[in-house]
């Protein structure tokens, strides 16, 4: 595959899982590291989203996990409103974060949950 | 709920998700402490493992991620097994491990990767 | 023991440890997961905190550890604070902040630090 | 060596490091703990930063990685400005940024993209 | 204090902490850098461990705990030696690492205990 | 650039990095999967270390701290040799691990010493 195909690919898969105005926040990159904002979009959305044998939904479930037990929790937000886009119920959300609760500790688990209940708040409020 | 059907919520998780000989290995813990050997049960498989929700191949999929984030990987070993005997095919593994590579780094996928290959090529053997 | 003492007993330790304040900002967990407050009542501070062989203020000199070694300040704050209530004094709670220095590296002792600051800072005006 | 000596050494090397500002912030740990303050300047700058065979700028190479990689971004907006005050450029420090999204993931090396970006805009406005 | 004297307190401590075996086992170090096991002795033993405020037993709560949640279980069969010798007993250890589970997650807290546990028969077998 | 150059640009980046053995081993990922390996050589070798501004040495400074921090200590021994390979003395690697004792902790510290005294070892019993 060309790098062209790639990046194209990676912005396909954004708008599956981001809204308009969280995909213009992030393409801010552009303008610190227009490199680094191709390796974002053409790896981590294109290589790696793009694949096939998991759903969006599945790696969003990989990817929550990953955020929560490293602490991003930034980067949770932004996640929780994709996982939230492409089908994700709340009750599979507050399920994933319980089931972390075992594995990474309490107090990760209770920030990842104050930090979900804002954002499901917040898509009340928008619908 | 009484204590004792948690416990036994957990008994009965544990032998959908372990092989006897590993469950066998894990009950080593009795010996050091049996009060932990009782929380892990009763709380780490009964609690959580015995929620609904999330079927146990999802949370294997949430568990497994969560371990190859922490670097723990004699966990992964056992919990590699655990997927596989859920449900989770060689092929959603390999993905996963692969998604995270993007998440948490090379280093662990990686090592992640090396391990899973170990476990499959064990499963085949014992076929 | 039954679900129910068991709740009882977190309730308990909690009072002991927080104040009502402080309590009521953790009780609005309930609106975002009833379970996973109840599982926190009951297996974070029932089940641990509500065990003998440790005081509490030897559980929170572990609890703060291992918030400075995992990078989780806003939880660290609660439990500077809960520290305090239980019997740590500030000459303790620097001291174990400096030996954490040593051990997880100054970037997050400096940051710990900082807040002890400004936690021993809020009680000093509520006295 | 005496400890006098190791102080002192290690406030030379602050003011190589950082402003005056960011100096005179740093001292307010004085306040919560002298004996932390000492210990910051004498260990982590004096016996640390003090030492030859790596020069400042390759210190702060290693001082960006590793509190990227732990996550530790209010003690990387601090390094960032170091980083440039002993002659690190604004291209290696977004290289080191995309060689760490391999190693680390890209979670925490597109906050650390951010934050860069951040301090790159101050240092424009104040020259 | 002369760092003559930080090097002479270090020593001591190390005396206190661990068996001759394990400190000459450790002065290995001194073959692949010099300086750095100095640093070893006078920083981590003699400026840390050498304090007051805290005692050797309560300190090594604090290095398990913070080891516990690193996941650095090599480290960590040394300081439960340590600790054993200091004065904790098996069962303050096996409940830090219960209280730890809550904390860090079972992953880890499970390893710990097996590490423990292998410890204890170890001490029992030398008695 | 098409996949094809970025492939085979890692595979070069690799050449410099690595010696016949160590490749030979690293490529065992083939057999567990071909995607994987692709993805490792273009993206972790060709994408990342393919690029300019940062010299090779430079990148394995960063690799190292990354991986100390990490507790990634497995792909440490890798990287140590791949170090050694690109021009870093055994003197700056000790520096740069003693630099990181301060930033990380001393427990990680000692073991990347501990091991990179092994592969000094190595190295010299092979010359």
């Amino acid at each position: 595959m060309e790098d062209n195909k790639r990046y194209e690919s990676g912005i396909h898969v954004m708008e599956e899982l981001f809204s308009e105005e969280v995909r213009n926040g992030m393409a801010g990159m552009k303008n610190i590291s227009p490199d680094f904002w191709e390796m974002i979009v053409s790896f981590g959305f294109g290589d790696l989203y793009g694949r096939n044998t998991l759903s969006h939904a599945q790696r969003e479930v990989i990817t929550l996990t990953t955020l929560i037990t490293q602490g991003a929790f930034d980067q949770l937000k932004v996640h929780l409103r994709a996982a939230l886009n492409v089908g994700l119920s709340k009750e599979e959300i507050i399920e994933l974060i319980m089931h972390c609760a075992g594995y990474v500790g309490f107090p990760k688990a209770v920030q990842a949950m104050g930090i979900a209940g804002e954002i499901f708040k917040e898509t009340e409020v928008t619908k």
